[in-house]
């Protein structure tokens, strides 16, 4: 069996359009997943924090998933959240996008225990990989605690990395701290373990120590200058170019980073159902959004292409 | 239609049985839940925080309140716990328990996302309660900040009272905090909130503030002497009793809840299955166990008619 190249670069986690009825609308999901990939993104991490992923079931997910596929987006760019709070629920989704041939798949501990060992979550992840038996998995952790609260310890990365070399591919550091993400290259990149930066502001530091690009609500938005920082972190104008993306980054998560994506979105692609987000969540209020796009235009801002 | 009398008392939440392929195991669930209506438990809030429930599928636990039901317990003692992350699943099943005629469902708020909004918290019970559309619905607002992180406010509680009076029937405190379940009784147990105690310790005075009993983890393997408090709430001896169910539950909350009652019930039940739990949790070291068993037996504790 051919085992395919990983992913690198820039994925974006991508945001889900939800129609009037709150339903999941696999079109504009499409189109927009293919603007992702013609812009900048390398990959797609669909079914994340940013997608609202736990805000849908499995059955909408799955249900998506086959919809970009059957849409013309390659299956090996995509790295769908897999992970639940439901061992079975996991195993389900993990199982069906190895099938469809997805080039990873981002799994969040189970997140509403809280406290739980490393023990109990390396039991977790192993049963999974163990039940979904496929060595074609790349399973990627997803490490963020400031909204899981259940992190991914080093040890339990290690012990993981230990028991399945080759399938446990990689990680997501959404902790914000970016000295959590160099200690996990420092013990594991050599071991090829690739490490995405959660964030954009954290991706020429992530590239240049061993990292393999980032994972980054903003690419919803940003993904061609991300990119760049992407493709020329070795020029001699990197930290200009990371300047530049952490400065539109700056901008955007002045206000609630969820629904500022999709408001972003329905401005600057002239389509205002974008901006429905399902509960708990709510939309930006109308005054933080104009500023949001004042300061976003003021800054030389686009999505080229993006408006129908 | 005539509207049934609410459920009020001592309810315990349903700790889950697993087999060795941690599937649920409904034999069992349904033993465990027919022992528990006998021996003090006037209704059962399966699917609860000590259930595992959100360790389990949506379908998994339809399968298994379905097996109540053909087993012959009483939907109108069910509570069974309905909130999840994903409005659609909070929906479905939802739904489904008023259908089968639960004598309400014990909602926890999605917890995926961390500082939600009263709003946006106001939209998914709001939503759940729309979509089910059915008068028959007593909804139970699951407060458990140590473990969701999402807590219902007082001003949540009140908005949705005022817009579903009759459906927005109570809530279960498990904030740990009296001074919180005192609030909610002295704001709306004389409007028809029914407030339960998270735990057995506040049941007295829980009792003596308007409230309607408690649903408590204990409620599991001691279900009779915290009846007995519930009983006699107003009778000379009530501290005393009280003292008594507050030592027990000193005694089993030295170590993990979960893996604890189910120790338990393997010890005094003879069953040595019940022990297993689901992924990220673990069963107790066997040294943690043998002193909880030790110091229950020291304190006279036991669990009559349970062992086959």
């Amino acid at each position: 069996m051919k085992i395919p190249q990983r992913i690198a670069g820039v994925l974006s986690p991508v945001v889900t359009p939800f129609g009037a009825n709150l339903a999941p609308d696999a079109a504009r999901f499409v189109r927009h997943c293919k603007w992702l990939l013609a812009n900048g993104c390398s990959g797609l991490a669909v079914f994340g924090t940013n997608s609202e992923a736990n805000s849908m079931s499995v059955g909408e997910k799955l249900e998506l998933l086959e919809a970009l596929l059957a849409g013309g987006v390659p299956a090996a760019a995509l790295m769908p959240g897999t992970g639940h709070c439901a061992l079975t629920d996991s195993v389900a989704m993990t199982r069906r996008a190895v099938e469809l041939g997805c080039g990873g798949v981002l799994m969040l501990p189970p997140f509403y225990y809280k406290g739980v060992s490393d023990e109990g979550l390396y039991r977790n992840f192993a049963e999974v990989i163990e039940r979904v038996g496929d060595k074609r998995l790349r399973l990627y952790l997803y490490h963020i605690p400031p909204v899981s609260q259940v992190p991914i310890t080093l040890a339990l990365i290690e012990r993981l990395l230990k028991k399945y070399p080759g399938i446990v591919a990689g990680a997501k550091d959404s902790s914000g701290d970016w000295s959590n993400t160099k200690a996990m290259l420092d013990a594991f990149a050599k071991a090829g373990f690739d490490v995405f930066a959660g964030s954009e502001v954290f991706l020429l530091d992530n590239m240049r120590h061993g990292g393999k690009g980032c994972i980054t609500a903003t690419g919803n938005v940003n993904p061609g200058p991300i990119d760049q920082v992407y493709r020329n972190w070795l020029a001699p104008n990197a930290d200009q170019l990371q300047a530049g993306i952490t400065a539109t980054r700056n901008i955007v998560q002045k206000v609630p980073m969820i629904p500022a994506l999709k408001a972003i979105i329905a401005h600057f692609g002239n389509d205002p159902q974008w901006r429905t987000v399902r509960p708990p969540l709510v939309e930006l209020e109308r005054a933080q959004e104009q500023g949001l796009i004042d300061a976003l235009r003021a800054a030389g801002f686009g999505m080229p292409g993006l408006a129908a």
